[in-house]
């Protein structure tokens, strides 16, 4: 377990000061089923706390960031943000799967690496710290390792196109987005919509559907790749 | 607005430094449309903050005051106090619903007392308190007001009759509680069960069903019904 500490230093700057509690968040229900005559605490019950923990800060974060944003906004983009599929990437990058104590049949079944345990890791981390650490280290180190992306709109693609482009308008004040529908073409029964996307009047894109709503979502989606080389560039 | 700042600082001791937030926690929907030429804030984002700090200081509460409780009995016991219904109640019991500014057809439709708006008021509340004098304080109003009635069990009633009977009796330690079928009685299409339940080995009491799991149910609903008038006897 000596790694796992060294780890969690170097890589968050964090030593913990109970380190059963460290260890608590990086044992699997699958070991500790393993060494059921040990009595091992799993990383269930920090998982619990570390997911109330993720819910508040994140919420907090939004909240203070986007004083325009109604709440339907926050909550959808909260939703993209503490997604398991979200989650689980973050464990992963911080490569704290490695270290976790997992069960014989699970490690066989390559649970290693299966998402849904990659993102209870990680609530089960944030719990531990919470715990160990408090509230403020918590936050310094989604400071490091989540805001950031959060700002550079890396949540994005669990919304829709519209909602995406929207967010990513807007992230500085209020912008005019407009869509309209530019052209309708073919037969009636194969009737196609090109829509048109206008963002503080410019043209941002062209889509094509079969309905209206799907050319506005493709609209949306042509405007955020374009926005997107341009800030790659 | 003086009475709503007096009416907070006599029940929850609490003097708000930037008053604006009150009011806005305070402020319904349907008034901020009513107005909607002056650009009022409704308590929607507050709300949405309010229920991320109020599902954390729960978890960390439970985490800590039941520290043999496995996951998912935590999972249960917090979903059981923060739903609507039992927020709502507190909104009342703390006479919330009486400062809210209200549009007029939402007043006309008694829509004051409704629980879902009791709800969101709270957890408006709740939020701008978070947002103007910090955790520290919202735990210190919990504490007070919340907190006491876990500990008495007013939120068992959330639960199935098992598990309330399990909160009460494994607050203070883990117990053994045993259902065993005592009786099958009647004829085949008309079955019934009778389920004895027993604590540490006495009984309980007993409970009739037609299914066994009907009948440990009923078993453990006598259980607790004769504890609650122990409790006030």
């Amino acid at each position: 377990m000596k790694k796992l500490f060294q780890h969690v230093k170097d890589k968050f700057g964090v030593t913990f000061q109970d380190e059963n509690v460290l260890i608590e968040a990086f044992t699997h229900s699958s070991y500790a089923n393993d060494h059921r005559d040990q009595q091992i605490k799993n990383l269930e019950r920090l998982e619990f706390l570390g997911d109330a923990v993720l819910e508040l800060t994140v919420s907090d974060y939004l909240y203070h960031k986007y004083p325009d944003h109604p709440e339907g906004q926050l909550t959808r983009m909260r939703a993209s943000i503490v997604r398991a599929e979200s989650l689980a990437k973050l464990a992963k990058e911080f490569d704290l799967h490695t270290y976790v104590r997992l069960g014989k049949g699970e490690e066989q079944m390559n649970g290693r690496t299966r998402p849904s345990l990659l993102c209870d890791v990680f609530e089960a981390f944030i719990g531990a710290v919470f715990v160990d650490q408090g509230m403020d280290v918590v936050i310094d180190i989604l400071k490091a390792i989540l805001f950031p992306k959060i700002d550079s709109g890396a949540f994005s693609h669990g919304m829709d196109h519209k909602t995406a482009l929207q967010e990513l308008l807007q992230r500085n004040g209020v912008v005019t987005i407009e869509y309209s529908v530019v052209d309708k073409r073919g037969p009636d029964h194969e009737k196609e919509f090109v829509v048109e996307v206008r963002v503080e009047g410019d043209s941002f894109g062209e889509g094509v559907g079969r309905s209206k709503k799907a050319a506005e979502q493709a609209a949306a989606k042509v405007a955020m790749k374009m926005l997107e080389e341009a800030r790659e560039s």
